[in-house]
């Protein structure tokens, strides 16, 4: 028998992955968790029926999130991940020397324990001493913080579900608050193909509460489009101002490095029309 | 009755896009050839069952096969492309001023003739009086030509039926032969994420013979990973050593901008290992 795993990633169009086991299947509090073993992709972990990550192409979502943001701040102490329960955020931060605490926010913890059983290399970070994992709502938390981080990542799953809550106006208020005076946040924003009016208003609520705001768009080919971005509100520093020769280059990445630091942020005219 | 239309890309993986109506489909000397009305990506050329190109996204690949090079070389006056036969390619390529004949070397007529009849915005500067469309073996016209074109772009389906001449190394060595002495030619070489030994042997090949050897990605939802790429040999300038602020602008591009040219350039680290 033949098993294709089939996700409309919109009403009219989707992936499809030929898999050769089915890992794992339960709904958690939150949401519908499955892990499938695909024979292109590797092990993927499925939630509410959307590809979250997969062994193959994981580390392009996670570098990018992370070291970004991480090597535009000059010091980064202190770094929260709200969502991102598969660790694999954690595992990029922790590469960076300065870093004293990364706190993840999840609020499934559903997620944490199957990432760690059969993610096992994304979820590696999760035990580091450095690392504080909290199953709390990141909403909350965020709520309850006062210019307390140097980083903030926001790394949520589609704007559906409970999730929705992390890409309102609101959210993005009350992490500036949580942020130090020289923070930045990051947020990842869907498919410049698919998302233009996400992308749109997140920009414009971001670009209204934050000095410098920045959009960068990195290749997944597990995700809709292939095509993903992210959005940066930053008090400070200006990703575009650093020089690239004095970079942390963070080992063992495969698509960050210092000299597409500043490339990832060139954009084709259609997603530049996007963010004016 | 609800179609859709399912690619495999690869053994494994695939795409898959709901349709509103089969337009055509024959078979040609050459190829199946089949245009699908899709809801989410428009009109859909597909050869041999692999997706050509589609209404919403062909902006990119045509823009981005032609404006690279046109854009490196000072003064692109006879230009050849070889495949192509939609015609997306020619019509960038007779917007730059000063492009005095553009050869079209198609091998399928009927590749030409259903897009115009289908394509007619792609297939649209085809009847232009700068544009010389010939049905011939792209491959023999490369044979027959010495030292005639300033710019020579493969534009060529998958390395399998027809294409597969048009991915060895005799071929490009016939480039170099039918390029004038600072003339400048570009392939696309499928996709990082799936193509990876073709990508590496192109790239050697190219390098072998020309000076100059650059390679580029872009983002193109409907190929393979959404990842696709380009390799340019070049016998004399750089892409990399133009002058931005000097570069023309193609009127109506939607992907390409001078403030790209460059930056396509700047690669993954995962693809950069590919070319080293």
């Amino acid at each position: 028998m033949e098993l294709w795993y089939t996700e409309k990633q919109t009403e009219n169009y989707g992936i499809t992955a030929k898999i050769s086991k089915t890992l794992h299947t339960e709904v958690s509090k939150f949401q519908a968790l499955d892990l499938i073993e695909t024979v292109e992709w590797g092990t993927m972990l499925v939630l509410d029926g959307m590809v979250m990550t997969t062994d193959r192409d994981e580390f392009v979502y996670h570098e990018m999130i992370s070291h970004v943001a991480l090597n535009t701040h000059p010091n980064p102490k202190k770094v929260l991940v709200v969502g991102g329960g598969d660790g694999g955020a954690i595992r990029e931060i922790i590469k960076h020397p300065s870093v004293e605490k990364a706190v993840l926010a999840e609020i499934d913890g559903r997620v944490i324990e199957v990432s760690k059983q059969y993610l096992p290399d994304i979820a590696s970070g999760l035990g580091d001493p450095k690392v504080d994992v909290r199953v709390i709502d990141g909403i909350k938390h965020i709520q309850e913080s006062k210019q307390e981080y140097d980083v903030i990542l926001v790394d949520s799953t589609e704007p559906v579900g409970p999730a929705v809550g992390l890409f309102a106006k609101d959210f993005y208020q009350g992490i500036y608050d949580a942020l130090k005076e020289d923070g930045i946040m990051v947020a990842q924003t869907e498919s410049p193909w698919l998302n233009a009016d996400l992308i749109k208003r997140v920009h414009r609520d971001i670009a209204s509460l934050y000095p410098v705001t920045r959009y960068y768009t990195v290749s997944i080919p597990t995700y809709p489009s292939g095509l993903w971005s992210f959005t940066m509100g930053s008090k400070k520093y200006d990703p575009l101002q650093v020089d690239e020769a004095k970079l942390f280059d963070p080992p063992g990445t495969r698509y960050y490095s210092p000299s597409i630091h500043k490339s990832v942020f060139q954009l084709p005219k259609f997603v530049e029309d996007l963010i004016k």
